[in-house]
C-alpha cells in the first residue's frame, strides 16, 4: 500500500517540465501525500524540483517544503521572493514556520516576517523564534485547544470546534485561569460522556505534567517517554500555557540523541550528513583525527624507548597492533554499554557492582585471548618466555582497558560532558598509550632485560 | 513538575516494609505515578519490591510491571502464581500482556493463559503470542475502535463510548464493512462537526496509510514517521481489520535501531544492557573480540615479513600505531556517515559522486596530517627520505581507508547485511592489515631497500 517512485514516473515528470504542461502535471502530482512529492523533488535536480514546486499551490508545497532534504530547501528558497516564502508558511504550523524562517539569512528573515498575512500567526512565530532550538520553547507549538474553567461543556465543545480548526490533532484538552495559567485536562473521552451543562471546573484533571520553556529537550523526551504521553504542555516562568510539545516533535529527538552517541563514537563532532559540503564534513571529522595523531605521537615516542627490547624481542613488537586492537576494542564495548546506561537511566552512577562484573567480563574474555596467544606463540616461535611476558601482558592491558572503559564515561558524565566522547578516538588513543607501555613494562619485569 | 526519588522516601518505605505497615504504603504509594512506582521498587532489594508489589492492587501492579527492569520483573513474576500473574494480566492492553506472556517458560504460559477471566481478551492475547515480534503483528494491540460503513454518526458514537472504555487513546476512528475488511477512517474531529443522520459511509475518509501483519517493524517506524502517522492500522492477508500500532510502540523501535548501530559499531552483538548477566554480555562481546584477534594475527606476520626493514629504519616501526589508528579513524568516520545515509534514505546505493566527495575529505585531512607528520619526523630524526616515505605511505594508506569506509557499507547493505557492523570491529582491524601491507610496500619503493 506503500508509495515507490519508479524511474517511468520520474521520466514522465521531466517530460512534462519540458513541456511545460503545468496542467497534467498538477494532475499528475495532486493526489500525491506531501511526503511523497518531496521524496521526488530530491531525486529530480534544482530546476526541475523549483519548478515543479511553482506549479503546485502553497497548501501543497508548505508541507513538502518541510520534508525536503536540506540542500534542496535551501535552493527553493534562495529562488522564491519574501513574500513567496511569507505565502508558503502562512500555511504551517508555527513551529515548522519558525524552523523554516531560522534556516533563512538575517535580512531575508525580517523581510519574510513583514509579508506574513496573518497577523495572530506572524505574532506567534516571532514568539516562538526567541527560544532556544534544543529546548521546549524551540520544539513546541503554538497550535493547541484550551478551555476556560468556567466554561460549561457546552460552551467548551462550541469553542473547541473554533480552536480545532487550525489544529491537526487534539490530543488534549487543556484548560486554564482567566490569567491564562495551566490548571489542568480534560480528556476528549470525558467530554464524550458528560452532560453539556456541568462546569468545566468540575469534571476537568487537576493532575499533569508540563514542562517549562527552558526545560531541555532530551530531557522534555525522557518525561514522555517515562510516562508515556503523547502531548505535554509548556509553560512560562509564571505557570502561563504558552505551547505544547506532541510526540512526533520528540521522535526527532530521540533520534538525533542516539545518532550523536552513533556519531561520536565514530569521532564525528557536529551533527553531518551524506549531503553535506567536503567544508562542513571536514570541520566534523578532523579535530579527532588530529586529536587521535597527536596521542599516536605519545605511543611513538614510548615504542621508540623500547628500541633496545624490540630488537633482542622482535616478536613483542609485532603483536604491538593486536595489543592496541583488543585493548581498543574491549574498551569501546565497556565504555558503549556503559553510555547506553546512562541513558537509559538503569546506571546512574559508579557502582562497584558494576565495575566488578565488567571485570569479571575481561578477566574471561582476556584469559581465553591470553591463552589462545600463548598456544599460538609457542607453537610458531618456541620462545615460550616471550610467549608468556606476551600473553601476561595481554590480559593486564585488557583489564586495565575495560576499567578506563567503565570509569571515564562515568567521570565525564559526572562532569556533564557527553559520555559518548568515551567510546571515540580521544579514548581508543588514549588506550593505545597506555596500553603499549603497561605491555613493554610487564615484558621487561618478566623478561628481565 | 517532576517526580524525584529522595533517600528519605526510600528509608520510610523500608521501614513501613519491616513494620509491615500496609496501609500507610497504601497511602503513600497510591497518588503516584506507576511510572515512579516501578523507578523507586527498581531501587529497593527484591523481597522488598515484591512485598510492596503484594500491597498494591492489580489495577496499579499490571502497569509498574510493564515499567520494571528486566531482572526485577522476572524475579516478580516468578513469586507469583499464574493466577495471580493472569490478574494482572487481564488488567494490561493485549500486547503488553502478550509481550509479559512471552518472557514466561512454555508450562507457566500455558497455565497462565488457562487462568485468565476476560475470555476475549484472553483470545486476543493467545492471538497476539502467534505474530513474531519484530513484526506488525508483534507491535500492534487489539484495542482500536471500528465502526460499520452502513451505521449513521448516531450508532457510531454510541458504539464508539462502550469501545472506547477500554481504550487510553482513541487517534483514529476505522470504517470496516461487514466481512471486517479495512476501508477507511473517521476523524474525531469530523465527528464533531458532522449530523448524527448522516450515514459513516458518506463521511468517512477512503484514503489511509495500512500495514500487512507481517511488514517489518524498522519498515512501519520508517512509514508512520514518514507520514508523520500517530497511529496505522494492520491488516491481514485478507485485508481484514487485526490491530492497531500507536506512535508509542514505534519510539521503542526507533530507539533500538539507533542502538544497534551503535552497539555494532561498538562491537557488541546482542542487544545488551548494563545489569545483563557476565555471561549475556560475554556472549555478546566475545565473538567480535576473537574475530578482531585472529583479524590482527595476520597484521602480526606483516609485520614479521618486515623485520629487516623494520631494523634498518626503525622510526618505520614506531608510527604503526599512529597509522593504524588514523586509518581506523578515518575509515570509521566515512563508513558511519553512510551508515547514517542508508539509514535516513539520502544514500540509497553506490555514487560515485558521493565517493569522490569522501575522497576530497580523506585527501585534505591526510595531506594535513601527512605534512605535520613530515615536519615532526624531519625534526625530531632529520632522516627526510624516511619521513618523506612514512608521510606518503601515510597518505595513501588515509585514501584506501576512506574508499573501504564508503564501499563496504554500501556492499553490505546490497547483500542485506546490516551495514552499521562497517563501523565495528572488522572492518578497523582488516584496515590495519591492509593499511600496514601498504605502509610497508610504499616505504620499500622509496627506501629502495
Amino acid at each position: 500500500m506503500e508509495f515507490k517512485i519508479s524511474k517511468e514516473l520520474i521520466q514522465e515528470l521531466e517530460q512534462l517540465i519540458q513541456n511545460k504542461n503545468d496542467q497534467q502535471l498538477e494532475v499528475l502530482l495532486n493526489d500525491m501525500h506531501h511526503a511523497d512529492i518531496a521524496e521526488i523533488l530530491d531525486e529530480l535536480d534544482f530546476d526541475e524540483a523549483t519548478y515543479i514546486f511553482k506549479v503546485l499551490d502553497s497548501e501543497k508545497t508548505a508541507e513538502i517544503l518541510l520534508e525536503l532534504e536540506d540542500d534542496l530547501r535551501e535552493n527553493i528558497l534562495s529562488r522564491l521572493s519574501p513574500k513567496e516564502i511569507a505565502e508558503e508558511l502562512d500555511e504551517l504550523e508555527t513551529n515548522d514556520a519558525a524552523d523554516i524562517i531560522g534556516e533563512l539569512s538575517k535580512e531575508k528573515k525580517e523581510e519574510v516576517i513583514s509579508e506574513l498575512q496573518d497577523v495572530e500567526h506572524a505574532k506567534d512565530i516571532v514568539d516562538l523564534l526567541r527560544y532556544k532550538e534544543d529546548t521546549a520553547g524551540g520544539l513546541m507549538h503554538k497550535e493547541l485547544v484550551k478551555v476556560n474553567e468556567n466554561w460549561t461543556v457546552f460552551t467548551c465543545i462550541k469553542e473547541m470546534r473554533i480552536q480545532a480548526e487550525n489544529i491537526s490533532r487534539v490530543h488534549s484538552i487543556y484548560v486554564v485561569d482567566d490569567e491564562n495559567k495551566l490548571l489542568g485536562r480534560l480528556s476528549l473521552k470525558d467530554l464524550l460522556t458528560t452532560s453539556t451543562k456541568t462546569p468545566i471546573s468540575e469534571v476537568y484533571i487537576k493532575k499533569l505534567n508540563s514542562v517549562m520553556v527552558d526545560t531541555e529537550d532530551v530531557e522534555v523526551a525522557r518525561i514522555m517517554q517515562k510516562y508515556d504521553l503523547e502531548a505535554i504542555p509548556v509553560t512560562d516562568e509564571l505557570g502561563r500555557l504558552v505551547g505544547r510539545i506532541t510526540i512526533d516533535d520528540i521522535v526527532d529527538v530521540i533520534k538525533d540523541e542516539a545518532e550523536k552517541d552513533y556519531q561520536l563514537a565514530a569521532g564525528i563532532t557536529n551533527d553531518v550528513e551524506s549531503s553535506d559540503t567536503v567544508l562542513e564534513l571536514m570541520k566534523a571529522r578532523l579535530p579527532w583525527l588530529l586529536i587521535g595523531m597527536v596521542i599516536e605521537i605519545i605511543a611513538s615516542k614510548v615504542l621508540e624507548g623500547n628500541q633496545t627490547s624490540v630488537q633482542q624481542y622482535f616478536t613483542l613488537m609485532i603483536f604491538v597492533p593486536l595489543l592496541s586492537a583488543t585493548a581498543g576494542n574491549i574498551g569501546v564495548q565497556a565504555s558503549a554499554i556503559v553510555v547506553q546506561g546512562l541513558a537509559n537511566g538503569t546506571l546512574k552512577q559508579y557502582s562497584r557492582q558494576y565495575l566488578s562484573k565488567e571485570l569479571s567480563v575481561a578477566l574471561i574474555s582476556g584469559t581465553i585471548i591470553s591463552l589462545f596467544l600463548f598456544l599460538y606463540h609457542s607453537l610458531m616461535y618456541q620462545q615460550y618466555l616471550v610467549g608468556f611476558a606476551i600473553s601476561i601482558s595481554m590480559l593486564v592491558v585488557i583489564l586495565f582497558a575495560a576499567t578506563l572503559g567503565v570509569l571515564v564515561p562515568l567521570f565525564l558524565h559526572k562532569k556533564k560532558i557527553d559520555p559518548a566522547i568515551a567510546t571515540g578516538p580521544f579514548i581508543t588513543t588514549t588506550n593505545d598509550v597506555f596500553g603499549i607501555m603497561i605491555y613493554f613494562w610487564i615484558a621487561r619485569l618478566i623478561l628481565g632485560y
